[in-house]
């Protein structure tokens, strides 16, 4: 097994004989080295056990199935987006909490889709015939043109109830074909109070120790009945032990552990500034937007949780790469792979230099960068008027071109889950969508400068703020409309005089040019490169590595322990008596009512949060925490601040997951939520 | 004359023969070599005449004398924040602008004092007798007593009209003694619309082909009546030719060229992104907080406007120090010096090694630097009442002490101005105050952790809202009441009952620890190290390099010229069509109600701004612009996006000082404002 950083790792720290470290794959996981460390033998049956129970949420979670009718298991913050859907000024379900007293009174969460792996067969050769020898635009034309194909005919015939997926491995070095089982109806159960879920707020995110019950259960819904779910994780009440191996199985969104130093010096340099900086200021409009009334707090709550949680998550991975260690180690880690290849001469004329053609395209990308950011990527940037008029002027544009000549997200393969997406019904807030516009336009003018051609096409002679006032006079809060234009296609989308569609119309040519530039320019030469490193890595160190990670299932594996921070030592548990202690009254120390007093009836020696050293990122949140047997002791909610380099390297010392315990949600759900619906289902009765 | 990027130039920029580099004292002005490139003679009685008119304005501005009665041209930017408090929300200055008809209109700008240089005096050998030896906190204390002894002694009985400054030169390679002409009794004559003064507004702030009319006029008064002032500079209402030689004399604030590698380090990745991402939160909060009502708007306006100036140059000059080349040249300017002293057994003994020493401190400021920010340097940040709080808390305990043992800015030559500050009356907006107090609190919480001690002892159990709602009620705002409690002495504030002079009370010795151990940390070793460089930098080149800013008089030269941007020529000069071509009608780009129209009123060939390459800093803004014979045609009011890096380096391919034209100015107050009182008198009648 080859750590990322084992070339290097001496400058930086000294490793553990093995080091816990890898989002592995279900199909090269790495059994007999956790057997040698941890006596765990995780055997074929382990793995399709917890394979068939994990769950992949469409927003970017994870999650499990904990019960034989369906119930899962996530993180409050992965359900709040639905909770806050699902609210009104009247039944604020983020404040109050949201209860299903009975299964008919569970409610669609929209946009929302539950997928769980199903198959995996390997389409390397297939991907790969298709680009071979093609290079620039054409490499990724060809590649997504293959993708598109094996993603439509993968689940020709059965796609109602599948969805089929080329996953990219190795930054190129592998595709694979994951075939899910998806479930479109799923429905909110059970969510705690925001002051439970997230005591401690922005505050204490990322920190620990920690005292959140950042818990939420959904249910899949099959025909509208709830679906069997046989193949279910038991839920296990035991606390957990410090040492005790755990298992983490969900879908790490992204990291960039084979990146290059050139491509991290990007991030460092450009990316996470500019992101930082565009975040910060939109945090501090939506802070004061919140302050103006109760309902604006109501509205602005969720967005401003979220910006919060990338600001300081981004901080973290900003400060990471400023560390001249850590950076010295990657650039010996590049420097061992070149110099290894270049000892191999068949190697060295197949592989080419792609060291040289990244570092050339990292220039490029400083020149690109901000206005594709802001033309196109950031477009719109958190309206979901613009979103939605966005895809329907592309869907209506693409649905007319041959399925694998279209933008990829628009495949057959991909335009159910949009068209979900688009058409379920959910609030959406006029003051808000302003303010959202007003900032998105303002800072595409001051990112391009004021007189840039891109400035002038989507602002003419307005300013920000008058355009946004134009643009939220769009009908497109209202899903019926949506589904008219949807359903009317290219000919209603045209004819249609909604402002926002009139605008996208207007604007989206730029839009479309400036990402076809960034991808002939940027992501295609970077793909194609990225590529040939991976099958030189391949070359020298074997399958034995990981890949990044993609969104896609991985299990982690490591084991309950706390750690030494700056000289103190952690201790890896917390329990409810810590929480009353640290109640201070004011928020985001407040607890709610039905906690004020509760500290009696909850068990003081229940563990509440606790931390292990497994391997995740973010997209793991909801993830189970598996003990030896098979059995859920938890959900991973959160890494400690110290993780957030885990982007970019897993240091081993202080990188530490953070998890609610199932024991602790059963004590609330039994002795604060008198849940007994709910008690008896997760007990398997 | 030595460039201060001379030794590794070549790497980066082709210079020309004599870059128009340097920020000049008076007494060490390269007149020969302006001379040689120029033709013009700056004599004696040519540096006398100039810098008898050149003001410095406390607030961090410059200006000049243009009239025998103390007429002051400065920018609309640096009498904005006087504009702002004589107005109310039924005579909106900053909106309309304002003029006095008559004498007795012109109104006192509160705080506001103007300093006229008299005098200088060469006290290197005093303070580095007294701190001889010293090293550490000591080397600091016994250097700071010395100034203040100084200060004290040199305008012994003649306080009340004058002021005595130690000025620190060459990062401490010499300290001189300035004597300063004061006025503090300077009132407002006119200023323009802020549409024009500042017309583009942020998009257009640091960038050419520019349109603004960034000027205001204010009067020096003494004993009460306009002072006599028969040393001014003669109003010129000639265009500026290109290529012609300019002059501009004024008060660069701060520049950090003779700083180190490691000390740019540290403002890149520490300073710089900290300072940032706190100015967007404020900027998002202060939009916000201004689009919620008129009146908002108008009392947010001026911070605003402060804080979106202040992150613009900031980001420009963190994106300079991410140049790789200038870095470079950086590092080959320190090995140099470093290889010059080691060649010389001599000069190395008496230097040391001030660079490893320097290097040393920087790590460490990484460890303290957040937490004294915001506990110390920050502290109540853009609050008035905390501000106000503070200085009657460290006055009443400083002014016990004898004048050698206080905190330096208490000390007796420096009280009169503090007094002046706090006590001049001024509105205070208390939903202004709580925005900035509830936004210092969270940011503090946010820098320390939630758990740190000084958190805990800033905000106890309360929220940063809760905290800030109680201090809002402080009655400080009230001037009778801050002189009540400045007259009153210790007695008065250890009495009081006001919640923000307990506050302050409570939290002061936290406040002054930090400070202290950053003091003695940082402050003293950097400071001391940098006099050892200095000293060796003298040996090895002479007195021929300038020193850094200081906020202190300086001469620099140039011409007028525009630059190359990326390819594409800038002119220097704009003119009034330009302007009519750029108005939108849409904020910024929106013209004032007087100026709609007038068009053809306006000379079309009188130049309105114009770029010279004059090498200048923030600290500048109102700077006269100086023809070889010493007459005034404008006011340098900016630089352009390209000179930011001048904080750290002059690139003289593209660096630009921006500047207003007294013709324009001239041609404004007869055809568009009518303001034949002033004409004739800046005509001289």
């Amino acid at each position: 097994m080859k750590h990322l950083l084992c070339a290097a790792a001496g400058l930086i720290f000294a490793l553990p004989a093995f080091a816990d470290e890898g989002m592995w794959t279900f199909d090269n996981f790495p059994a007999a080295a956790v057997k040698a460390k941890y006596g765990v033998k995780v055997d074929q049956a382990w793995l399709d056990h917890v394979r068939a129970a994990s769950v992949r949420l469409v927003g970017g979670c994870s999650a499990s199935v904990v019960s034989a009718s369906g119930l899962v298991l996530t993180n409050h913050h992965c359900v709040r987006a639905c909770v806050q859907q699902l609210s009104t000024s009247a039944t604020d379900y983020i404040k109050n909490g949201f209860s299903a007293a009975k299964r008919e009174d569970e409610k669609l969460c929209p946009g929302m889709q539950a997928e769980i792996l199903y198959g995996v067969s390997d389409v390397s050769a297939s991907v790969a015939a298709a680009s071979a020898g093609k290079s620039g635009p054409d490499f990724l034309r060809t590649r997504d043109a293959a993708t598109a194909k094996i993603e439509k005919e993968g689940c020709a015939g059965r796609e109602d109830k599948f969805r089929c997926q080329v996953i990219t491995l190795y930054q190129g070095g592998q595709f694979k074909l994951y075939t899910y089982r998806k479930y479109s109806d799923v429905r909110l159960v059970f969510a705690p109070e925001i002051a439970i879920a997230m005591f401690g707020g922005d505050p204490d995110n990322f920190n620990f120790p920690r005292y959140d019950l950042d818990f939420g259960l959904l249910r899949l819904y099959d025909n509208g009945k709830p679906a069997a779910t046989p193949k279910h994780l038991h839920w296990s009440a035991t606390n957990p032990k410090a040492g005790e191996p755990m298992f983490v199985a969900g879908n790490p969104g992204s990291t960039a552990r084979l990146h290059t130093t050139e491509q991290l010096e990007t991030l460092r340099d450009l990316v996470l500034p500019d992101t930082l900086l565009m975040l910060s200021e939109l945090r501090g409009r939506l802070i004061r937007f919140g302050e103006e009334s109760p309902e604006n707090a109501r509205i602005a709550n969720v967005m401003l949780l979220g910006i919060e949680n990338s600001y300081k998550g981004n901080r973290g991975r900003y400060e990471a790469l400023l560390d001249p260690a850590m950076m010295k180690a990657k650039r010996a880690v590049d420097a061992e792979l070149r110099a290894k290849v270049a000892a191999n001469p068949a190697l060295a004329a197949a592989t080419g230099d792609p060291w040289s053609e990244i570092a050339r395209i990292e220039k490029d990308r400083a020149v690109i960068e901000l206005p594709y950011l802001w033309l196109e990527e950031r477009a719109g940037y958190r309206s979901d008027l613009f979103a939605f008029a966005r895809v329907l002027v592309r869907a209506a544009e693409e649905r007319e071109k041959p399925n694998e000549n279209r933008l990829l997200e628009y495949s057959d393969a991909r335009l159910p889950l949009i068209g979900k997406r688009l058409l379920d019904a959910r609030p959406v807030y006029p003051e808000l969508e302003r303010l959202a516009l007003e900032f998105w336009l303002s800072k595409l003018r001051e990112g391009l400068a004021a007189d840039a051609p891109g400035t002038k096409i989507f602002l003419g002679k307005e300013s920000p703020e008058s355009l946004a006032a134009k643009l939220i006079q769009s009908k497109l809060g209202d899903a019926a409309f949506r589904k008219m234009l949807w359903d009317g296609g290219k000919a209603a989308v045209m004819a249609s005089d909604d402002p926002m569609i009139r605008f996208v119309l207007a604007t989206d040519p730029t839009s479309r040019a400036i990402r076809k530039e960034h991808e002939d320019r940027i992501t295609a030469p970077s793909d194609r490169a990225m590529e040939q490193l991976a099958k030189a890595r391949f070359a020298v160190y074997g399958t034995s590595i990981y890949p990044d990670a993609t969104f896609s299932l991985r299990l982690s594996y490591g084991a309950v322990e706390g750690w030494n921070q700056k000289g103190t030592p952690v201790s890896p548990f917390t329990y409810f008596p810590g929480l009353y202690e640290r109640a201070t009254g004011k928020p985001p120390f407040d607890l709610p009512d039905r906690w004020t007093g509760a500290e009696d009836k909850l068990g003081k020696k229940t563990v509440f949060n606790f931390s292990t050293t497994n391997d995740i990122i973010g997209g793991n949140s909801g993830s189970p925490v598996i003990d030896a047997k098979g059995d859920i002791l938890g959900a991973a909610f959160d890494g400690n601040i110290e993780s957030l380099g885990g982007d970019y390297w897993y240091d081993p010392t202080v990188n530490r997951c953070v998890v609610v315990t199932t024991a602790a949600i059963a004590e609330a759900l039994k002795k604060i939520y008198h849940q007994d619906r709910l008690v008896k289902e997760l007990a398997g009765k």
